[in-house]
């Protein structure tokens, strides 16, 4: 029998706000390294907001002076069996699949350095707003590692000769650069971050969560279809949505000129 | 038996010059919103100009202040039962694959606003040009119905990032931006639209005809492709041009620097 | 039996250098059109870097004025039966797919024109440096015959509104365009190509050999697959990255902050 002894610093925390729940990577001295349990603790909370009906957006953000610096270099080599090595990708790759399968739309909100895995936690988010000094990098080349995890996430966001640069010359890009190639939206001066994120997050909360959660579902389902298949699937998928409360309702206050009330059912 | 009336204002127009077909969506009052009739006309147009030899290229634009609005709310609002809705998906989803698989380059000439699913109508179009004062959102997510079909062609243009921003937010973008996320592809002065789809239909008409209707349908095919397989589609393709009476002449005309003489054959 | 003449002036010449091998297409007089003979000579070449140890790094330059202004049209006009066609097809194909499945990363080198089967070329390689007096072009179109297997490479690179106006108009874009669309990635002053290209292909030769070809190859086989299938086989190439030997170097040099030494094991 184990007696498992409280962290006095937890590795994420969360703070809700009028249907925002703000997640914080929590380990600034190790520069918010995913280690097995920060990813642990980031994909419980994921799991208990999918169902959290008070939680209509998620915002991802960082504490310290970086957003994200990957996996956790000393633990992996602390773990280095093929058994060990192999649950870690394995558990980070569900993370970022939890994240685009979540039925709410996340926000990355980035400041600093975002590299390797976290440069892919960036890319797995719906959304990213960058302070303008922020940096991001898929590195793993320059420590015989290539980011091949990360290129899945990179790579459905930012076109191939982009991707192929970064990955295979490790360099770091600046937010104006990242924002080019599509993978961030919008960059912000650096005091301006935390306003420009509550803002977006705060205009997609007063949205029909019902509505977001069947429209970001259908995005990905059908990004992977060919034309016939994906037009099929979603035209079955805004059938359901009309059939829903909440269409009828905003249909109706727009046509009448008023703001619609949602039920998210 | 039914007798049916002509109505005065036909929903859509067309005027053929010099091998264009100049199809304007004539609703202006309703913003050119995509009635049952609309699309019906849309596509009754686009079936004839198919196997039309006299058209080579094909533009879409708009009578009035808007380009195209979306679908028609209040006629779906009239008609909310699941069957008729699922109806109105299939036939807008029908009409929108019937100009991707249309055998003629399909241009959209932009004014005024393109929103929901005329935002697809822009997206389906092979190319589109837009007045700088033009305006482009899917703004279903505001009125509780996602534009799940919408972005069925717009995923298919414009990255995932400036995509799911689009589509979450339901934000207008102006011209700049579309062009600049791979919406559309040329912005001009509006005075200069008609000038400017004008002479970009022109230059398209003066090409063979059977060598773009090969080309256009090998370019959508070969998309859903993986490489392998979409290398044996187009090269199969391009053989099959090869033998064509028009790839022969165009090559020996361009040999001997003299113009080509089309026989679309 | 025949007797086999050297040619006086190869189609193609090659120079090793510090782990970068540069190939020069070299027949300046054609535009370096890709001739059966030109084909085979660049086929050939790729065939034996892919096994040559001391290689880490391709560049694909041009002599004369013109980068690569496609098939060699002449030589086609000659040879028209379909046989005949369908033989060159294949083999371009087969050529561009060695370029990609290449186990060692391959970088274009582009000044002049880079045409047709030339602009296919470009969007072939893993990376792009272009001079910024550079141009590209799909132009098929203008000679009856499509570029439809430009397009495959093409439309691999670049958003689909911006590949279809390349496509339907044939027209040249400049080197800044190219780099906007996704078809390049840096763009230099004519003089300091070849500085540019050196450094690039430095800075990458540097890298494990071992780690480049694991990530090249992971990046083409998951960019045609389906979210979670991508994730299953990224994860498991990284796992073969992380239990060789180099991962494990080139981490502990990164602790220890000291260079690490490949062995490409």
């Amino acid at each position: 029998m184990t007696i498992q002894t409280q962290t006095e610093t937890p590795p994420l925390l969360r703070r809700d706000e009028a249907g925002v729940a703000w997640l914080t990577l929590n380990r600034p001295a190790a520069r918010n390294a995913l280690s097995v349990g920060l990813m642990a603790a980031l994909d419980a909370a994921l799991q208990a907001i999918a169902t959290d009906p008070s939680v209509r957006v998620v915002v991802i953000g960082a504490a310290g002076p970086a957003f994200c610096a990957g996996h956790d270099l000393r633990e992996m080599r602390a773990n280095p069996g093929r058994a060990s090595v192999e649950a870690l990708f394995a558990q980070c790759s569900a993370l970022m699949t939890r994240i685009v399968r979540l039925p709410k739309p996340v926000i990355a909100r980035v400041h600093g350095i975002a590299t390797a895995a976290g440069c892919q936690l960036v890319a797995s988010c719906d959304l990213a707003v960058a302070a303008s000094d922020a940096r991001f990098a898929t590195p793993g080349v320059n420590i015989g590692l290539f980011c091949s995890t990360p290129m899945v996430a990179l790579s459905r966001n930012v076109g191939r000769k982009a991707a192929m640069e970064m990955l295979l010359t490790g360099d770091m890009i600046d937010a104006a650069r990242a924002k080019d190639i599509g993978l961030i939206n919008r960059v912000v001066p650096p005091d301006d971050l935390d306003g420009a994120v509550a803002a977006l997050a705060a205009q997609i909360a007063g949205k029909s969560a019902l509505t977001l959660a069947i429209g970001k579902e259908a995005f990905h389902r059908q990004a992977d279809m060919e034309l016939d298949a994906a037009y099929a699937f979603a035209a079955e998928a805004m059938t359901r949505n009309m059939m829903a409360r909440d269409a009828g309702e905003g249909i109706d206050a727009f046509l009448a000129k008023r703001p619609p009330t949602w039920t998210d059912s």
